[in-house]
């Protein structure tokens, strides 16, 4: 399976270091805006770097990596589709909702696998959960209660072009609510900048509280901050009727020191090149078997499409101070 | 310092062990309406059951551990106070808010120390967060996460009269918040039936979010059950701009187990007497600390006053479903 | 039950505690050479200080608490006998075996109880690792390791009359081996002095292991050291066929800090009347439960020996530089 | 730097992953005397079979990867030094240490880089312990303990051409020890055969504790099973005059599940490939490093020496049943 990945930046790189891993596929070229990146990308892996339109119109390749900044995404899933090319494209499809309504109907029309790259269910700690769930091993589902910190707020001129916390960074934490309890009927955004000024005066929130409501009864809760001074914390934690699971964060080593100073142990991994190292691996594993294999595509555009219909309710939540029905932001939820 | 016991239930022969082990207090009577209860409970003490009147005019009690029925609580606490004694009271003051704020005006008269038995806040583990954040240990306090699971929901009767599970259980929770962060701008609850169809015909809920919201932006959850299959789950997580603080659950013992079926280790304590047992006699040392050695209380009836109205402005709030001011519940928050 | 006190000092202090909060016991009477102890020991819990004499001959008191110095242990057990008291006595019995020896014999005899102070064996986490081995859970026995260090090493003034590690300190451990093990066939002792230049200078050890050989070929292996900068360390663990079991540390809180600095949670309980404080209450409802009603004696006058003699061999062991069998010191064994 | 793999067995294929991530070495030949097995490799990674020989002659070939079986490793490590290969060889160099003896000797003499694979080193964890303990986190350094337990017994037939327990299996843990302790003074060996008898036949055993004693009175510990129930023990713990460093092991994911049956999280990570694939991957970036960066070896043909010399003491001391000096058996240690 022939590959062209589209954007050579911090997790384009990631992506290429999972296909040359895989001896399913082949890194076959390589595109970017910024051609030095692209450059340096193609001399490390022995590839050419080709333009978009070079790439689309080549029979040979079969699939396209996505993983250019987020305006370009709905482009070139519709440009994608149209070319036959199996597509994986990194989350979100689109910052408009009415766009990635667009990108979904297109989607559903390609005769070859769309991907979302929802990291995170591939994630062996949150996989293991969904897999423990899925097998009742904690009965009905009550609460679910996702934790997601940043290590460090990103710059503000990245906040002002984001889309906003809901749609930037809590879009993960709405896709694994949904990856394990499904699309709920109401969201309640709670928020405030408490982490760095400037983030507020941009119009955005830093520190976040999103309750979900299922039309069951079941409730989800999602924490965000922008900022953790330890790393990356990344929890999630399941109450059922017949137990708790919790995944817990990923530490980067195992060494425990004890000195009269107290107890202490490694960090959290530093942030999500590290904590989802192998989440990478295992989804590009995912694509190559739905490309090769003919498998379900395990994180689909309507996954992408629920997760920005709950931010957008989110947003909305946060402006209007009140709960807000999933089905008035996404028609048919 | 002479004491007197009403109530000679579960949680009194709690406070009567806790007396019995400081050896600068001395119980010396107890009442209870179940005459049976109160003289077994005597028995045990060797010490006589005597009444509610009797003691009340006995000058030579000092004080009064009130671990009666909620509804006796707020008389008791009056009557106290008009006798001249040092009162210590379980929690609530009572389920009515305007009937706790008459008490805390009575209370407020007293020349002698008037406790609530908010429990929780002498847990060594809640205690240490509590320290370590005031010393700044975390740097400024974001946000805040109560996790709160009953082990097996009540019998429906009990359910009926408690007020419900905001007053009932939560309450604890809300004086937990309110210990760390003080007393919060507003209230959001969530609430559903899960655990048990019987609470939800009866007009409760048994599973149940809140979000408090502080007017300077930072953020509370609780969550609460009254039904974890593992037992009783009491944890308190604490993120500042420097670190987070987390208190873990305490087990029944550290072994750990490994097999082939997997790694196991013990449960938490099994429920409030088990896991509180060393908070509880903490707490009444704190009770002779004040009595006779003029230290503040550390859980005073204002303390009550407050964990009672964001009770009632969660109980309001899940029946508008919208947010509710705590200054619209308790006037001057 | 009414118990006389031999011994006014820390452990004294501690059964004093134990025998108040279990109201089938009653202190009635303490005595100790230091008159001071005795009197302020006396003073709080209201109980006179008498003599020993006084106390053997009174018919009214049940049982006797030996916490006094070692060398008074033996001659106190045989008298105690010999005036028909029930006995708890901490250990070890004496430093000579032979006297030891002696003793059993004479207790053999006692038609009352006779206890030895073996706290570690009424802990919750080494009880509930018995619980779980005698019940076949990780099927059957083949290694054990016991980890024993202390905070601090003891003044070179007590190390010089202690006996030596291996009688003073270890002794506990070879009880806990020959509590889940039973008795071995032989003992290899490595020591030396790292901690502090005057033990070494004594004749003594700070730093050791013991490996014991049983007939059927399990392995147990003993470590201690006088000095551990984090605090006081206790742990077992026990390997079998179909599995293994770990007590670990109790430690002080389950607060769990995550700052920039790293992760860190609360030191181990800092000593033995930390850590076993729950183990010395229950020890002595296990007394009170032979005494009263007629259970078997939990850790008997021959463990006692036992755990003598695995010194004895260590001693010549670390002497000779080559294992010694425990017949050879143990006549019968 | 283009290297060629001898032997395209189960470690032989981890080491050809590890070749392909490293941009900066590649993978160009392998030889088996398994046809079948070096084809199958060669297939996977697009490259040629070739003969020892061959490779070895071929001037563009600049390393060697010694993954064949154990009684080749001496032959091939000589022929590549005198080829002018900088070698690689997993360990041990050979069962007889006079043979290992005559190697250290020839390799001594090379101009290339010659490292043995002892790949816990490499471990992040241990290196943890190892960088900590150098730093002097800890202070001086006073017991060490390894606990090495393999999940199940290899056949029978195996372990008679093993070399036995302590040069097969040991061999690991006299390295960790001779890592962080350096080269002890004398071997007290403890074994015997509790999991499989016909180990036992064969006259080896399969649970073993050694203890290493070092001049100036540190102690180390090393236990050994063949099987754990729960699978690969692989543990480190470092006592030294400020405190404790323990490596603890690596488990499959970190969810923990609690019910009514109890907490369970996941089992140590299966075995060596699971455990130790990231100290496969980072112990071949270090033999690059020494390759082409003139770094020194991080684990050279001495250290294979001298952990065989402590596995041969310990042979003697099991067979003589006293402690060996180390100097008995390797001539100026």
């Amino acid at each position: 399976m022939k590959v062209a990945l589209f954007g050579a930046g911090r997790i384009g790189k990631v992506h290429a270091a999972s296909i040359r891993a895989d001896t399913r596929s082949e890194l076959v070229a390589v595109t970017d805006v910024v051609a030095a990146a692209a450059e340096s990308l193609a001399a490390e892996h022995g590839i050419a770097v080709r333009s978009p339109e070079d790439i689309l119109a080549d029979p040979e390749i079969d699939a396209m990596l996505i993983a250019s900044s987020t305006n370009t995404h709905a482009d070139l899933i519709e440009k994608g589709v149209a070319a036959g090319k199996a597509i994986f494209c990194e989350k979100p499809i689109d910052l408009s909702l009415e766009r990635a309504l667009r990108v979904r109907e297109i989607a559903a029309a390609s005769t070859k696998p769309v991907m979302m790259g929802f990291n995170r269910r591939f994630d062996p700690n949150f996989a293991a959960i969904k897999m423990a769930f899925d097998a009742g091993e904690v009965g009905k589902g009550e609460m679910l209660a996702v934790t997601s910190y940043d290590p460090a707020p990103p710059p503000v001129a990245y906040v002002k072009v984001s889309g906003g916390l809901y749609r930037d960074m809590m879009i993960h934490d709405f896709d694994m609510c949904a990856f394990l309890f499904g699309l709920p009927e109401s969201v309640m955004a709670h928020g405030s900048s408490l982490v760095d000024p400037a983030i507020g005066e941009a119009g955005d929130v830093d520190t976040a509280v999103v309750v979900l409501t299922y039309a069951d009864g079941r409730l989800a809760t999602i924490r965000n901050s922008r900022r953790a001074a330890f790393g990356y914390d990344q929890r999630v934690e399941l109450l059922g009727s017949d137990g708790m699971l919790e995944a817990r964060n990923e530490i980067e080593n195992t060494v425990v020191k004890s000195t009269a100073a107290g107890v202490s142990s490694a960090k959290p991994m530093f942030f999500f090149l590290e904590r989802y190292m192998r989440a990478y691996q295992i989804e590009w594993a995912a694509f190559v078997d739905a490309v090769e294999g003919g498998k379900p595509v395990p994180a689909s555009v309507e996954d992408g499409v629920n997760a920005l219909a709950l931010a957008e309710a989110a947003n909305r939540s946060l402006k209007e101070g009140r709960p807000v029905a999933v089905a008035d932001v996404l028609p048919g939820a």
